[in-house]
C-alpha cells in the first residue's frame, strides 16, 4: 500500500499531518507513505509546481492524499507557474476523471448551513464531475478578435467516449444510494452539451434501475439551494461540476468537513487508483497557526481507504470516529469551535 | 412611446395582459402598443419562433414587453425551431448586451428564501450580465474526436471592446447603489477570463469611486449563498451571468416577482431601447389558469419607463403600488397566496 504524500501549502501541511497520523493508528500491514512537493511550496524549492519527480512517485503509487496548493507570493507568475496548474496538471497526467464529491449535512450540524434548517437536513448529494475535458483542457488561446481588440478564446468540448466513461460512474455510485441520477448540462445553448445529454441516455439504456433525469445548469442552481432532496448523484461535466459541487459545499455549510476523491481508470492491487483532497483550498490567512481543521483531510483518508485499497471496514471506522468527536462536541474554528488542528486529530484517533 | 408587445408561451399572455394594463392605466401620452408572435406560438402559425415581422416590428419599437417562451410541445423540434432560439435571435438581433437583473428580498417577504432570514433580509444584489457574446455566440458543432467517437465542440471567447462595453454598464450602474462592483470570472483556467479580468481592471481606471473586487465563479456560487450582503453589483459573462443570476433569484424566494432588462446601444427619444421580461418562463403547467402572477412583468414594465422612456416617476409609482399590494397581503400562488393574475393585476392598478 503505497501513498504519496503531496502537502502543499498553506494549512495543506497541517491538516496531511493528521490525516497521516490517523492513517498510521490503523496500522495496515505495508503501508508506505512517501512525501512530494507540489503548489507554491513546490514551485519555491523546484522552480515548477508539479515537479517531474513528483509525478513520478505519484505514478508508482496507489494513491495520493493531496493536501491544497495556493499562495498569494505566487499571484504575479505566470499562468502556466501557478500553484493551480500543479492541480490541473495532476489530474490530467494522472488520467483522473472522475471527482467524487459528497455534499451531505451531518447531523447535528444543519444550523451551520446558510439554508433553512428544514431544507438543510435533507441535503445529500453526491457530485460525480468529469475532470479531465471540457473547456478546461481544450484548445485556448488570445488572438485579435473581428472587432479589432484582444481576445481571448477557449474551446469546450465532450467526446461520447469521455461521457460514457464519467456516466457509467455516476450509475454505479447512485446503486449505493437511491438510484437517482440528475445530469446537469446546458443542451439548450451547447452542442457540447447535446452529446453530453445524448450519450448519457444511451448509456442508460443499460441500467435500467437508474432513475436518470436531465436538467440545464441555470435551473440547477436553483433546485440545489431550494429543493436539495430531489437529487442523488448529479453527474456534471468539468465546468458546471465545479460551480455547482462548490455551490453545494456552502450550502452545507461545513467546508471544512468535505472530502472528495479524484479517480483514474488504473487498477492498483486492491482498488482504483485516486487523488484524495479536502475540499478546502490552503486557507493561507490561518496557515501554520495550528488552527485549520484537519476532518476533511482525514475524511478524505477514509474515502482513500474505500476505493483504492478495498478497505471498507477501515474507512467506515474512521467516518464513524469523525462523526462521534462531532457529536462530543469538538468543533474547529470553521465550525464556531475553539479546537485546534492537533487537538481534533487527537480527538479522532482516540475515538478509533 | 411604441411599445412592442411579445405575450409568447404558456403563461406569457397572461402576465403580459395585466401589465400592458397597468401601462394604460397611467394615461401616457402617445403610448402605442404593438402585438407580435415569438416562441412555440410563433412556431404553430409562422413556422418560426422568431417571424421576421416580429423581429421587424421590434425594431421599429421603442421598446419590447415580452412574456416567456418555451413550450413542451416544441420539445421534439430541431434546436434552431425551438422556442428558446427566439430568445437567443432577439439578443443577437437587437444586439441587446447588456441583461440587468436585480435579485433583492423585498420586505415582508423573506420567510419565502430558502436561506435563513439573517442572510434573506441581506440579500440586495444587481446582475449585470453580458448577453450578446460568450460560449452562446461563438463557432460550435459536432466532429470525430481524437479518441474517435462523436463530439460536440463550442467556442468561448471574449474581445475587450466587448467586455469595456459592459463593464461601463456596471460601473454606472453601482453608481446608483453602494459603487461595490464584483466581476466574476474563471481567470485562473481560462484565456476568455484573463482578457475579462484584464479589461475590467482597465476600464475600471477611469471610475476611481468605483471599488471594484474579483471572484472565480466557484467561490462566487458559494458566496452568494452564504455572505450575500457583500455585493452590489455581480458582473458577469452570459455563461457564468446565466447560471449565477438564476441561483440568486432562486435564493431570493419568489421568482415570480423579479423583473430583468435587457438593453442595447441604440438610443430612443427618451432612453435606450430594452427588451422586458420577467425571469420567471413560461410555466406550461399551471398556464391559461387564471393563476400565474403578473407581478414581475408588472416590474418590467416599471423597468422599461425607467431605462427606455426615462419615466422615473411613473416607474417609482408603479414599483410603489406593487410593494403596496404585497403589504397589503396580496398574493399569488406562488407566494403561497390564493390571488388570481387578473386579481393581482387589479390590485395593483387600484393602489397606482
Ligand atoms: C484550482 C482550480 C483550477 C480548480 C478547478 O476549477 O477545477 C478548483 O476550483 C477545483 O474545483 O478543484
Ligand atoms: C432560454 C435560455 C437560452 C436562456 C439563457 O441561457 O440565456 C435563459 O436561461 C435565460 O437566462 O434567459
Amino acid at each position: 500500500m503505497k501513498i504519496a504524500v503531496l502537502p502543499g501549502d498553506g494549512i495543506g501541511p497541517e491538516v496531511t499531518r493528521e490525516a497521516v497520523k490517523v492513517l498510521e493508528a490503523l496500522d495496515l500491514p505495508g503501508l508506505t507513505l512517501f512525501d512530494g512537493d507540489v503548489g507554491g511550496v513546490a514551485y519555491s524549492r523546484h522552480g515548477h509546481p508539479l515537479p517531474q519527480e513528483t509525478l513520478t512517485m505519484a505514478r508508482e503509487c496507489d494513491a495520493v492524499l493531496f493536501g491544497a496548493v495556493g499562495d498569494p507570493s505566487c499571484d504575479g507568475l505566470e499562468r502556466h507557474l501557478r500553484p493551480e496548474q500543479a492541480v490541473l496538471g495532476l489530474r490530467k497526467e494522472l488520467g483522473l476523471f472522475a471527482n467524487l464529491r459528497p455534499a451531505k449535512v451531518f447531523k447535528g450540524l444543519e444550523h451551520l448551513s446558510p439554508l433553512k434548517p428544514e431544507i438543510a437536513a435533507d441535503f445529500d448529494i453526491l457530485f460525480v464531475r468529469e475532470l479531465t475535458g471540457d473547456v478546461y483542457f481544450g484548445e485556448k488561446g488570445e488572438r485579435i478578435g473581428i472587432d479589432g481588440s484582444r481576445e481571448g478564446w477557449d474551446t469546450m468540448s465532450y467526446s461520447a467516449k469521455e461521457v460514457s466513461r464519467i456516466a457509467q460512474v455516476a450509475f454505479r455510485a447512485a446503486r449505493a444510494g437511491n438510484c437517482r441520477v440528475c445530469s446537469v448540462d446546458k443542451a439548450n445553448v451547447l452542442e457540447t452539451s447535446q452529446v453530453w445529454r445524448d450519450t448519457v441516455i444511451e448509456a442508460a439504456g443499460s441500467h435500467p434501475d437508474i432513475d436518470l433525469t436531465h436538467m440545464y445548469v441555470d435551473n440547477a442552481a436553483m433546485q440545489i439551494i431550494s429543493k436539495p432532496a430531489q437529487f442523488g448523484v448529479i453527474l456534471t461535466g468539468n465546468l458546471f461540476g465545479d460551480i455547482l459541487s462548490d455551490l453545494a459545499s456552502a450550502a452545507v455549510g461545513s467546508i471544512g468537513l468535505l472530502p472528495s476523491a479524484s479517480m483514474g481508470a488504473r487498477e492498483t492491487a486492491h482498488g482504483i487508483f485516486g487523488l484524495y483532497e479536502p475540499i478546502h483550498g490552503s486557507a493561507p490567512d490561518i496557515a501554520g497557526q495550528g488552527r485549520a481543521n484537519p476532518m476533511a483531510t482525514i475524511l478524505s483518508a477514509a474515502m482513500m481507504l474505500r476505493h483504492s485499497f478495498g478497505r471498507e471496514a477501515e474507512a467506515a471506522a474512521i467516518e464513524a470516529a469523525v462523526g462521534r468527536a462531532l457529536a462530543d462536541g469538538i468543533r474547529g474554528g470553521d465550525l464556531g469551535g475553539e479546537h485546534g488542528c492537533k487537538e481534533i486529530g487527537a480527538a479522532v484517533r482516540e475515538r478509533l
